[in-house]
């Protein structure tokens, strides 16, 4: 973040149907199968939005959903994509929100980390700097995955109180103890991060907090104080960039502000080319979160 | 279930170092990369595994993150034992585990089910009947998976209480209103499955409930009268088939029994070929559950 200058993560979510004007298969399209010929408009796609928005962001979170969608050849495009990034020294935050135990959990993080050793070879990971984890299943369920992330100096971001309207119907449940099923969840972030907090203050195990309600981020702070939040919602789903000062509590990289519509569907709403609308976009984003994390 | 007069699981769960004698990847095992060679091995692994077991069983349940761990020929692998499952006239729950919400939720259930239609022709999803849904973002994250099953006449489970000792942490927190997290979203399933409950009792929104702790499973039927529950942690786990009965109580198709590790390592315990020794363990599962069904 201090690097760059930048606390922006640019959303990679692309709909084969909605790509920019112009991205197509690569050559030999009238050879491809329908899933690799929407894979290969997709990286090019992604391509291009990293190579406009990438300046002005710390890290690119693709959306594994998005890309499953597309089979095997929508994984190889995963795959490009995170290498594109990483070659403009973007981080990468795999939006996967897996959530499972044992060896189960222990293949995902892997898969999305730095791969394993078979008897066939080494089969690498995706090579993710950190991953979303749906904590639901509780702490055996996230070990797995900040083992992997750790053994690469990364880490893992758990869902604590997401920016969507079903929020209310678990994770704001009260507690028989006193406070809600997200702030028990958030207690469990500090918790499993206390140890890595390091001299810039910030803990590897970190938390996804929606940007929508912004009564909730102050709360959020308070019970997770070194833990970065990854912030979505800002842009296509309401969330407000000024809302925001208490995640940059702990220091600028206390807060990741998440965008995908907002940035790579910029020159719908202002005109202009797909790439000048996103680094436009991106970089009034990356102005905006900077200038208010100084306070 | 009743053609069948089985109630097993059978879950895919290939450990690329821990295959079945003789599963090796097909010819030309010198110009695949390791992916390549262990998902073609997983492959082999897999479907002898099901041509073995799978006459006793009702459905496959693939672990979706060990093809993942394979990267794009993982994916690739699981689509061909999801086709050869078919075949056999087996039902396929993926198992993956997802939640997410909106575009994101909507991507991985087409992607699981039926596929999706784009600009560079329909893309064709996994083909499940069921999958596995975290249920922890709620309502809206559940929705999109709901609509893409029934459009192919399948269903969702939703993790209600899973077997793992970190369901403590979060599924069996008590709430101010009373009961626990897990009993809240118990309600939840019964509440979204209610209107699909067809002549034989059963609904379209089922329950992932571990069956390691007895207690729990008469208190989940009270709560989800019509939900077909998925009950692992059989064998491998430690849960005991005999403490199922409650999860029959709407009708045979009510308790799915699922077991991975017990039949394809029954073998390591008890000797004699990897096929036999599957056969055998899954026969005896499903001669148990049916006969305590039939109570």
């Amino acid at each position: 973040v201090a690097e760059r200058e930048s606390q922006v993560v640019l959303g990679i979510d692309p709909d084969p149907g909605a790509l920019w004007p112009g991205a197509a298969p690569a050559e030999g399209a009238d050879r491809l199968t329908p899933a690799q010929a929407a894979a290969s408009a997709v990286l090019e796609h992604c391509r291009r939005l990293i190579d406009a928005a990438g300046p002005a962001c710390v890290a690119i979170k693709p959306q594994l959903a998005r890309f499953e969608l597309l089979g095997a050849p929508g994984r190889e495009a995963l795959g490009e994509v995170v290498e594109h990034a990483r070659a403009q020294e973007l981080l990468v935050i795999a939006d996967g929100k897996r959530g499972d135990i044992d060896v189960t959990a222990d293949a995902y993080a892997r898969s999305l980390f730095g791969g394993v050793e078979t008897p066939f070879g080494e089969v690498a990971g995706l090579g993710a700097d950190m991953a979303t984890v749906n904590p639901l299943m509780g702490r055996d369920a996230v070990a797995p995955f900040l083992r992997a992330a750790r053994a690469g100096d990364g880490g893992v971001l758990l869902l604590v109180r997401t920016s969507n309207p079903g929020a209310a119907d678990v994770e704001d449940l009260p507690l028989a103890e006193g406070g809600t099923v997200w702030e028990r969840v958030a207690r469990l972030v500090d918790e499993l991060g206390a140890e890595s907090v390091g001299p810039a203050g910030i803990a590897d195990v970190g938390a996804v907090v929606g940007a929508t309600v912004p009564g909730h981020m102050d709360r959020a702070r308070e019970l997770m104080p070194s833990a970065p939040f990854l912030l979505p919602g800002i842009g296509a789903q309401g969330g407000r960039v000024e809302e925001l000062q208490a995640a940059f509590a702990p220091g600028r990289a206390g807060g990741l502000v998440s965008a995908s519509r907002s940035i790579a569907g910029a020159h719908v709403a202002g005109g202009g080319s797909p790439e000048q609308a996103a680094r436009a976009e991106a970089e009034r984003l990356r102005s905006d979160a900077w200038e208010l994390s100084e306070r």
